[in-house]
């Protein structure tokens, strides 16, 4: 079939000029978040990480923000990012499902978290903040981040997961390249990070282990805010860019979508592509939102709802959200993005009130997909991606053998060029 | 500026239907190929290792090949390419002159190469061929014939040379997840890699002796042909589509371009873009056409024209070539597709009538210039692809020297984010 039918492209001029914040439209509305004390978190309190303009956002009741001119320009190196048909995959696998995925490969970090990145870079730029401190765990957000700070003149520092910088050393050095500074976490800058090496001094290190340095960095220094790169409400707001695009897509190419599927570690990229359609579901539109974890991190599947810290040291304010618990340490699995114990609290609040369905993805499958992806349609998938992208693959297949094909996408939320030693390993292993 | 005028895109539609052979127009005719004894290459000879289609496009005084259905269907997977204007670049150098970039590098193996991949692999598939035997010297040509051995259905060896091997571990998993074989070279295999490896046991291989191993293979199994990413006519012939999108890309901005710029190690990527303006400079057009190539293996600014082997152990025809000897051993340079002893032989005849002008790229503003295009432009050039963009940055500033600003365009034949360590490199030296 001609190319024309198979990938949709926008023009520059449709990249979304407002962010839609779903908060007013949840089935039930988000419960506060919570001082250790079990107090209300007050919006000043997070004044000491957060500039006014974020905090704003993340507890905001106004159902649409506008995009900062100078951030639109900056998506608009990238976006709007294609929707393509991944006919040669489908052949593969010999369904009649239709498969598109929306690629956020092509970004300048590679993934998705470059949309919220220049946005928090923006914003920290504009209330007079020098410098950023956050954490990574693939390395995908720490490149974003590092980045946007170059976008917008900002230092960054990044606390990268320990494990995460064993396995891929070339993250480090982009983000060096880019002009950041990358920290080994745990590390002995920080409180957090000394505790840990005490206790365990072969710690792997987690996301979440990560998270508390980069607060307490960020929290000692008042040039400094702490960026984050999923979870919260303020970055799902400005990944909702992926389900905007996705809509016109779709309208554009006559589909209409049965199954919408993202990977979740933190909840940014699947909560960015699944809740502009909140509203059209709560008016009955018939579109099952897939969220697909590993196994060996299961929050949402296994996970308890209840309010938890969303850091290892307790540093942050309690969310209520699925989680593992704070001291959940995930297996080494290659999919570093995907290691948190937690979950985004509007996430968490969808599946909670099932318009959401989580689904666990692990074992030689995860990879085999991925790697019949890579053979039909020539892009290697971020290890974290290829949940979604199994996800959607099994889910073709069962339509099939139940006889009714339907239309699947999923996001690919970043390629896998730097996360080769995960293929290198099945490889080896299958 | 809005992007809108930044990048131009060309519609699936705008894809080229032929390729151009710059043969019938080239300012002197070529010297034919000659056999060991001095005689011309009669085209039978070449059959044991190309298809009669790729020998009849090396030789033919025909002005356009239409492009196969099916290798357009191909290509249109990821082109046509954008032409994008470095804004932030010009700015951080602080020039009045506009830089433009031909983006290669969103192929599916991340560089110019698979544009004749595609091609190769259609016409063997075509001719009963049902494996393909080639060398790799930074992986990016292995990895584009990989890919195309998949989408055309033909098994791929890859001969890759031993010190890119150990640079970019990378390169061999991708060619691996795409079901092609990657054999260190020198490798036991071959007489030629015996030969050598018995001549020193610590050889560090060189595209030149790979292509023996890679001829050598081929010549000696029915089923199997060889495959060359570069120097060969039929292989500038196919990476014609470069030069003809950036005349239909320049003309819809309205740009009248001065500068014409690639890098050049056997020549396949500078001669795509620049063999399709040969008539308009040969009908008076000011445009100058620069082979930037490394300093370390400059075989145009200090070779000899002569003709000479393209391998070491002297299995393919004499070509007419700027040639540093078959018997050069290029030192371990990061850019490893440059590492060549030769040229091709139509860029080696523009150069010798004066249509070109080589120019020698070497020392630590190699990657100085390539890491402030990161920082600005927020891709990662490959190291090859460094020495076109350096020499663009050097042409503008000595344009703005002398008060003269122009328009100056080059080709970013790939990305290099399977060329990290030697970013690394240069990181941890300056």
């Amino acid at each position: 079939m001609p190319l024309e039918e198979t990938t949709i492209t926008l023009p520059k001029a449709e990249i979304p000029r407002t962010w839609y914040n779903v908060l007013p439209d949840l089935p039930e509305p988000l419960e506060p978040y919570l001082t250790p004390d079990g107090k209300p978190v007050r919006p000043e309190m997070l004044s000491a990480i957060f500039p006014t303009s974020l905090i704003e956002q993340e507890l905001s009741p106004q159902r649409h923000f506008d995009i900062p001119e100078a951030v639109v320009e900056a998506l608009s190196r990238w976006r709007p990012t294609p929707l393509t048909r991944a006919a040669a995959l489908e052949k593969a696998l010999g369904v009649r499902s239709k498969i598109w995925f929306k690629n956020e490969s092509g970004s300048p970090s590679g993934s998705h978290k470059s949309n919220t990145a220049m946005a928090q870079a923006y914003y920290n730029k504009k209330a007079g903040i020098k410098r950023l401190a956050t954490e990574t765990g693939a390395g995908q957000w720490g490149t974003a981040l590092s980045i946007a700070g170059r976008a917008f003149g900002l230092d960054v520092r990044v606390y990268m997961v320990r494990i995460s910088l064993v396995q891929k050393p070339g993250r480090k050095t982009v983000m060096n390249l880019m002009g950041a500074e990358v920290i080994s976490s745990p590390s002995d800058l920080t409180e957090a990070g000394r505790k840990a090496k005490a206790a365990d001094p072969d710690n792997l290190g987690s996301l979440g282990l990560a998270i508390s340095e980069a607060v307490e960095d960020a929290a000692g220094r008042s040039d400094t805010n702490y960026s984050l790169g999923s979870v919260l409400n303020h970055v799902l707001l400005h990944q909702t860019v992926i389900g905007q695009e996705i809509k016109k897509q779709l309208a554009a190419a006559g589909v209409s979508p049965d199954y919408l599927i993202g990977c979740h570690g933190g909840g940014s990229n699947f909560g960015g592509m699944a809740v502009p359609f909140v509203p059209e579901i709560k008016d009955g539109a018939r579109i099952t939102l897939i969220a697909a974890e590993p196994e060996s991190c299961p929050s949402l599947t296994r996970g308890k709802f209840t309010h938890d810290y969303g850091d290892v040291a307790g540093l942050t304010p309690l969310l209520p959200m699925y989680t593992l618990g704070k001291d959940f340490q995930p297996p080494a699995i290659h999919a570093g993005g995907l290691r948190y114990h937690g979950a985004s609290p509007i996430v968490s609040s969808l599946v909670k009130s099932g318009m959401v369905k989580p689904e666990a993805i692990g074992g030689p499958e995860l990879f085999r997909f991925a790697s019949l992806f890579a053979r039909t349609e020539y892009i290697i998938p971020a290890p974290e991606s290829a949940h979604a992208l199994a996800a959607a693959c099994m889910k073709a297949l069962e339509l099939e053998q139940a006889g009714k094909p339907g239309n699947i996408v999923f996001v690919l939320s970043g390629h896998g060029l730097l996360d080769l030693a995960a293929y290198e390993d099945f490889i080896n292993t299958y």
